[in-house]
């Protein structure tokens, strides 16, 4: 049988089903990885599990989110974290070490194995070649007990890499190309996988790039082949070893094809506020810019800041434009350090920041009032930023450099010219922040601090579902929309009740206490409700505060999960048209749910305006057991 | 006439008074400083005088506080700071930069010379034989625009320097002693004068870390002369042009003296939480330490830094301490960077944070909960890192770093066997983050961010002061206390509204809303009431809830003059006593205090407990008709 690169490690990794689109299936994890804003729930969930070491092949707790540290919540998840992974038999990368996606590329990733991360941009290892996903934190907990990963098996898109880059263009414009032919949703449950005579110009931090972008579609993940480019990465990372070749088979087939002449792509730009919304950068160079941002889990590995570096050798920035930039990892930084590229970027006016998230996910940096911030992440989603009214930009390095020099959206061609960088034979290789589990973990004392809050109670679902409409969204709703994540809030990743008052509030700044107050009920979303993080405190906030179901046009993969693991139903409904049919406060009620949840069409009764329509609940026997039991840790707690 | 240092600098810029101590004075002021935490409201009191351009030889506004960003406030301060600069005359360090104090030093700085600047630790600049003051931000903007600065001349310490520190003790250990002999109040009205044949041994950074921190002691200032030290500084940094020599003239007369003999002089620590609770290092050794930071105005400079370098070179940190590392200013950055030893910093584990005052000021890097964190410093008063319940110990960089090598408390005087040294013969020079004034101001739009609120309004002094006693605090009140200062509230420093709901809060949470209530009235000190930072918010936000007047024990010097500046009266005890006389809530009038202002004591009735009390209120002429006027500005104004 031909078979594709994720067709090959599914099949090696199946548990249960098969490789027919559309089934459920469960795949065994081999790597786990987390970081500090998602990792403490996911650790609390995996102590309730009452299991003393991961049975996983390597798991790794990554620091890189919560970094500024404005009160000590953040050093107590960290230490928290620390102890927690030496103890349970998991590899603990400081802060200060780097990004965990980065990081896990340049360290940990194997080709050919799989990845469940507590981050939405797990599948940047997929530029290695490893079938990487994100998921929420119990998943991942679960995944570190042993237990297997259930997704319904995906269509896959082959995207077709023909011919070489032009000078100025990169592999963010590769991505950027895919979101503005395909949309923030045209992924969902698909798997993206790259082929073609154009990979073998594409290193693997610029593939990497690309899969770790591959989140935006909403896809479940996207994968590169394991190539001699793999392995010459892997080589220079001294892990040699960790390399096996895995190429996808001649006349394998693929669901959908994607064909990219590398050749024509010019340089472009996500406009705000969506990742998908694509325009030349060319057209915009009337656009004058506040603040450039270069780095984030997307464009900060060596090759991308040795770019910046060269653009901005002798010259000086423009002087209204503040530029940061954050290096993906202390390898990266160190070895800039080392070859004097540091120094080029110093001296032509950047602000170096800590090697972490940083600006992306909101943790500083927040662009002036009205400002335009152009970035090399991957999220321009509206207030994201740290700034309401800002408009973020998402561009390539080399974009952003140079823009930083004129003060305007710039395309690059002309200075790239001048730029000659390549990867290197080795890299600098430090682990010293990365501390390896204890031998035997029972002596290993936990340090909680005040600020971590139990995990919230789930509920078992009742045979009558009946509650006020509470809210009603529109289409994409982000997770940054349900549980919005900014340098204020995520300090408290750890504590659900504190959380929870700011629940939807970009959305409604009333919606808490209106849920509270009502004593819990719906959610009405459009679709593509939950797009964006792989947080799961899109759903333990939720789930704190009351709500039973999400009733949405259609669910993003890794929030629609994180509701389900939580007792929360996910319903669709069967017309959309019903959408516009229910309004806030109007009373919602399904009867006879224990029946109706194993038929096709569940019957709700909009009770307010008299009227039935009708709901889809997606979801495999497994997840109906789920929601039946209360969430996933009920239901393992039941199983055993 | 046989003159010290602090005299001949004093003589050259009196405006009005002569050199009797205690006697009001007036000086010329040459160059002034603002940091971005004062400086919004120092500009925006500059604009109100409608002076086009500033009248100072140089002064040069600094963005070093508020440089997380987690929302738009920041970002919008930082430009209108940059417009008003360049509209009115002064020259502008970007963020990424460097902190004023070292910057100051670095590349403005000028012996002989007076500086006044909106940060309490002004006085670094006296490393280099400036006569260098902090001020309040209003204070600084009238020197901006021509005026004098008012002080009462003060008391001259001859602190004279005998031998040489032995290896492993530092400039720190100096000032730290001489705040142990003294105490944080017993520099009040003083200048702390170093001489002695000890000088030839410390460089011009070595001198400023004295100078720096000898704000601690709640002196006027600190001052060295400028010797062949400060010429060899001024030429490494290309400009050995703005040298002039200042010396003590031989039997010269001081109030009073101190001797320090340098040989005896072991490591010091600053114990939790004061910087005057001092203790050898080597009594330490027992505590555990979670946090060690590095930076801050006090000990960033480049050779503080590569000393660590040299002690981490090829070590790692211990895996359960977090190093953090802020560097003085951009310059310290490149040269690190361009001589390996960041390479040396990074490998050992050193996360290395923006140069920015950052941790120092709580601006992140708060430590865990009842964690022990190893500082660099000048302040560790309780709650100031960001986390209450920890302990900040205040160290050199020397013992910093080997304790973050160690995990405890450790002196360092082994591992320096093998440190060397020494101040380079020049410095690298970029000044292309110093944006110069326009020649032309009249074209600068000035765009003011939504978070910029204006100044409050005064009052004009009435003759019955009537209030109740709204909070009754304790010695060593600090502007911490009055105005917090931390990651949450620093942005906000140009919204005194917003701020106002915060005043005192640590003391006694319900205090703003206890003085809106009551309709204002007065706060009940102790002794060295106002100490720390010289903020004006800290009269600022008390004059918005409606505060007439503070009784004390007794005043620190710059906060007194903000509440003199604002107009509310600066009142102290006759006798100590009526301290205990008066409870909270108790009604306290004034009357006839027209009449009284002009009486050596008045007289106050406690209306509540029917019993008269005496106060004295320490003011020149000048601040009288301040006070009588609602302030200096309305004083500025009726005298146009």
């Amino acid at each position: 049988m031909k078979l594709t690169v994720a067709e090959k490690i599914i099949r090696t990794h199946l548990v249960h089903g098969n490789l027919h689109r559309g089934d459920a299936i469960s795949l065994k994890i081999d790597q786990t990885l987390t970081q500090d804003s998602t990792g403490t729930m996911a650790y609390l969930q995996f102590e309730s599990m009452g299991i003393p070491r991961v049975r996983t092949k390597k798991s790794v707790a990554y620091i890189d989110h919560n970094m500024l540290q404005a009160g000590p919540e953040n050093a107590d998840d960290h230490l928290y974290i620390q102890n927690i992974a030496k103890k349970h038999g998991i590899y603990f990368s400081k802060p200060g070490n780097g990004i965990c996606h980065q990081v896990h590329l340049e360290r940990f990733g194997v080709p050919g194995e799989t990845l469940l991360g507590s981050d939405s941009h797990t599948p940047t290892a997929g530029g290695i070649g490893m079938l990487a996903m994100g998921a929420g934190g119990l998943d991942v907990a679960v995944a570190m007990a042993g237990g297997e990963y259930h997704i319904t098996m995906p269509q896959i898109v082959k995207v077709e890499l023909r011919g070489k880059l032009p000078l100025g263009s990169s592999s963010k414009d590769i991505i950027l190309e895919v979101l503005r032919r395909c949309s923030v949703k045209g992924g969902v449950n698909k798997i993206f996988e790259y082929c073609g005579d154009g990979l073998k110009y594409l290193s693997v931090p610029e593939r990497a790039t690309i899969t770790n972008m591959g989140a935006e579609l909403g896809a479940t993940t996207s994968i590169f082949p394991s190539d001699e480019i793999t392995f010459e990465f892997l080589k220079a990372q001294g892990r040699e070893t960790d390399f096996i070749e895995i190429k996808g088979d001649e006349g394998a087939r693929y669901d959908e094809e994607l064909i990219i002449s590398l050749d024509e792509l010019k340089p472009l730009a996500a406009c705000p506020h969506s990742p998908d919304n694509i325009v030349p950068v060319n057209e915009l160079s009337k656009i004058k810019v506040s603040q450039v941002a270069i780095g984030s889990c997307t464009n900060s590995s060596y090759m991308d800041l040795m770019k910046v570096a060269e653009l901005l050798k002798g010259k000086t920035i423009k002087e209204d434009v503040s530029l940061v930039i954050s290096p993906g990892s202390r390898q990266v930084l160190n070895m800039l350090s080392e070859n004097g590229s540091l120094s080029s970027l110093i001296s032509a006016g950047a602000r170096i920041l800590e090697c972490a998230c940083g600006p992306c996910i909101g943790m500083g940096q927040a662009p002036n009032t009205d400002g335009v911030s152009l970035r090399t992440f991957n999220r321009n989603f509206k207030g994201r930023c740290g700034t309401t009214s800002a408009d973020v930009y998402l561009v390539s390095p080399e974009v952003a450099a140079v823009s930083a020099l004129t003060g305007y959206i710039t395309s690059p061609e002309k200075l790239m010219e001048d730029v000659h960088v390549s990867m290197p034979n080795s890299f600098t290789i430090n682990d010293n922040l990365i501390i390896p589990p204890s031998e035997n973990g029972d002596d290993i004392q936990v340090v909680r601090g005040p600020n971590i809050k139990p995990v919230p109670k789930t509920h078992i679902l009742g045979n009558t579902l009946k509650g006020t409409s509470l809210i009603k969204v529109e289409d994409n709703i982000t997770t940054d929309h349900i549980m919005p994540s900014n340098a204020k809030l995520l300090p408290f990743r750890s504590n659900i009740p504190y959380l929870s008052n700011y629940c939807l509030t970009p959305c409604d700044e009333e919606f808490p206490q209106r849920v509270l107050e009502n004593g819990g009920g719906f959610i009405i979303g459009g679709s593509n409700y939950g797009q964006g993080s792989s947080r799961e405190h899109a759903a333990l906030a939720p789930l704190y505060l009351g709500i039973k179901g999400v009733i949405a046009k259609s669910f993003a993969r890794i929030h629609e999960q994180n509701l389900i693991n939580n007792g929360i139903l996910p319903l669709c409904f069967e017309n959309e048209e019903d959408y516009d049919h229910i309004d806030m406060m109007d009373e919602i009620v399904i009867d006879n749910l224990l029946n109706q949840i194993d038929c096709p069409v569940i019957t709700a009764r909009n009770i307010t305006k008299n009227r039935d329509f009708k709901l889809l609940l997606h979801v495999s026997p497994r997840q109906k057991s789920m929601l039946l039991s209360g969430g996933l840790l009920n239901l393992i707690k039941n199983s055993k």
